[in-house]
């Protein structure tokens, strides 16, 4: 059959092809030397900004124009991700097989709502959850659904704990204006992740009602004062609804004593939900899967492939023990969305389980992933960066110079300088973020910073695919470069 | 410098370049030619499923075996949402420089949370944002930020109103249990998207809670009704919180009278959000710009780039009158996070501006689309889907065996068979229903359906950059010969 070009379709396909390639060309240049470019961009507020035109353009420009202004305007003003001496944060990595699985999802853009509207793309969702649930050791109990970031994930593990609460019945009635509903309380320790609090704020549940447990010396949420807050909780009358346990806090990868805190969880018929983002995904590596001890008793847990596992952003894995619930809570099937196989049941549309209606087909970058390094590969990849972090944090326990300020269970490590004759908090502080901010300008590593017990520390994350030995060595070197060069200008 | 190759690190570069060139020439045959597939998937029910490993590979594959799987069982699962013949739901459409800004994307992988993760992916947002407020005729007073879907700018639509409302304090202290906190009444039409209602039922406003508003004869929301509704609310103590006015409703893209709409929310004090996911597109074109007459008066609206501006899914793009609202709303920055730019508040971090904490670098495809296309082209392109979509309109005005069933302000057409001799409303269900399911199945078109005043509607909606006169003319052949069939049988 033959069809007559439209003259206001896409791009000129023979136009794709070129650029195409050449960015191919360009991005395998990048990733082969990532480290060409300092890690956090030297850019200075509205710098990018100025460069641009402030109002677009209204004539067709050339696609090697824009690639030309791509390079010379955005990429000095992006902070390089892929630099093998990105160790801020966590190093969410992307990989090849990651980026090839995007472009695909890109060119393809089905819309993976209904089953109808993509049958691949929701059964590749399926599987390639099950098999990452298998590759974490979780029990077939749990069923998986993609979630673009776990900040998502949280959310819905609250309002899925709301649902299930019998007889308030918010789906229909909602929170406010009721004299019969208690206040609902959510419990995180003073080290879990702020997108929890965001959660409870969305909700409705507010965050006078989110009850944040101190954690215990090596920052996990302490199990004797969470019983005692959910009893005073009881004895006001308030609602014990849900408790969140960290496998791999953000500060300082802690963890939650899981087992106990799930016997809790039961004992006062609490929601437990898992926030194993980062720290979740290390129980691939068989000698780490206690990480994950007491996970099968959790009612759902969230772990991210696009932090640890080389998937690029985002896809975050939500498993819940319960989907229905979700269903219950957010299912809504106007008619223009009913389809012969919705109607009898025998499919799964994924678009009844969060609040997105439009969903990408973020299924396929995982199963590159996963197929191109296998599930072997991952682990190994997982244990070269625990084995560095190890070695870094051996090297700052060894140094007369440096302190460490927390365990080290995976690969970040908190530490600080400590020079032997400097004990005024208030200066270490200060010595700290002139550190911080000396190793971060050579523009060869990016770390991040955090405070524990009001003082600031410094985080080094090894997370990326492409940081090595070589990088971390030179970051220890950094660190005791400048902090020589800071020491002398001391008095 | 020279760095040794990690032997844990990412794919091996020379195959990345290897299979990125096949790929990026799979994708241009594929979108010269994507009639070659059934437009539906004819797959059925967990038939990808059951060609797919159970377990997960230990080892590594090469991606020539991915590949050549996703050919073979992903492919036939897919229903080609880039078909010249998607007439279905709304057709959604990429582009060549979407896909390339998505690849790009991909491989750079920056997270844009905070302006110190990459300067250029927040400044290029401001600035896409901005060129697209200024080409749909919005005033400066509107800030944007990108948002992931519809559903969710909606939710936080919704929030954000929560959030606005004097001494309220939803944030810390939330809905429940509270004597002092009224029902909170949001307001619908019959019409409006089913996403609006799932942000009430999120925030714990609760469906009850929604107020849906009858709509008139040409589907729009009846004002007078809405006054009278806000009314009865008022005086059963309720609190009018929230209305959302359509541009473009999902069943039949009728346009609410969002000036009348606009001076009720006033009076009342309502925020007012405008849904113009895919109608308030057409304002880029200058003799449409009146079907976002009002919309300066509102306190946000969200257009869908992912919908019809060429852009992969997703990006939504949520524009705010007052986004310290969301800020003030959502804004949590732990420690970590902190940096100094933001600390002397001179930069903008969108992750304050909502839920998600990690954020995809989406600007830059829209930014590409724009530059490429040019807004005059991408005006001219919208200008003929609409034209195509009139034209099927007259034909099926013409015709004495359709009918058309709404008005067509845009380019979709609702209409349903309605043979001279056929006047049962059951029998015409099924005539129609199955007019659909013989039109679907020849796998050259896809159209969906609605139900109005209870009678089964076809839909046919032209929004894919692929559409084109031949493929429009098709359709209509299609729906002429297949009915004709479908009658020879009728007793």
């Amino acid at each position: 059959m033959s069809i007559p070009t439209p003259s206001l379709g896409d791009m000129n396909l023979d136009d794709f092809r070129h650029y195409g390639h050449r960015l191919i060309d360009w991005i395998a240049d990048y990733l082969e030397h990532p480290e060409r470019y300092p890690v956090l961009s030297p850019s200075q507020p509205d710098e990018i900004k100025a460069q641009l035109p402030t109002t677009p353009p209204q004539q067709p420009e050339t696609v090697y124009q824009i690639l030309t202004d791509f390079e010379k305007i955005i990429m000095p003003g992006l902070t390089h991700w892929n630099h093998p001496g990105f160790f801020a944060y966590f190093g969410i990595t992307g990989s090849g097989p990651g980026i090839l699985g995007e472009l695909l999802t890109a060119a393809l853009n089905v819309n993976a709502m209904l089953w109808r509207t993509s049958p691949a793309a929701t059964e590749l969702e399926e599987v390639t959850l099950d098999w990452l649930r298998q590759m974490l050791g979780l029990p077939a109990t749990f069923d998986g659904v993609i979630m673009d970031t776990a900040s998502v994930a949280s959310m819905l593990a609250i309002a899925a704990a709301r649902e299930a609460v019998e007889g308030l019945a918010v789906r229909t009635k909602g929170l406010a204006g009721r004299a019969d509903v208690p206040r609902l309380r959510v419990y995180i320790s003073d080290q879990t992740h702020s997108s929890v609090e965001k959660g409870a704020i969305i909700l409705g549940i507010g965050q006078d009602n989110v009850v944040k447990i101190p954690s215990d010396d090596h920052f996990r949420l302490n199990p004797g004062e969470l019983e005692r807050a959910i009893k005073a909780d009881l004895a006001a009358g308030h609602h014990p609804l849900f408790v969140c346990a960290t496998v791999g806090t953000t500060s300082t990868t802690s963890i939650d004593p899981v087992p106990a805190i799930a016997e809790i969880a039961q004992r006062y018929r609490l929601w437990l939900h898992i926030d194993g983002a980062y720290g979740g995904m290390a129980a691939i590596l068989p000698e780490m899967r206690h990480v994950l001890a007491g996970a099968e008793q959790a009612d759902s847990l969230v772990v991210n492939p696009h932090k640890w596992l080389f998937t690029p952003i985002d896809l975050s894995a939500f498993y819940i023990r319960h989907p229905d619930i979700l269903k219950q809570a957010f299912s809504l099937i106007p008619e223009y969305l009913r389809s012969a196989e919705t109607d009898a049941k025998i499919v799964k549309d994924y678009m009844d389980y969060g609040v997105q209606l439009g969903r990408r087909f973020r299924a396929l970058k995982l199963w590159l992933v996963i197929r191109t390094f296998g599930s072997e590969g991952l682990a190994a990849r997982l244990r070269e960066h625990i084995r560095l972090g190890q070695q870094f944090a051996a090297w700052i326990d060894e140094s007369p110079n440096f302190e460490r300020m927390a365990p080290t269970p995976f690969s970040t490590v908190c530490f600080r300088a400590h020079p032997p004759r400097l004990d005024d908090e208030t200066e270490l502080d200060q010595l700290n973020e002139a550190l911080l901010n000396a190793v971060n300008a050579t523009g060869e590593i990016f770390i991040s910073h955090t405070k524990l017990h009001g003082c600031y520390i410094l985080r080094l994350a090894i997370g990326n695919i492409r940081s090595d030995e070589y990088r971390v060595r030179r970051a220890w070197e950094l660190l005791q470069g400048q902090l020589a060069l800071l020491t002398e200008m001391l008095p």
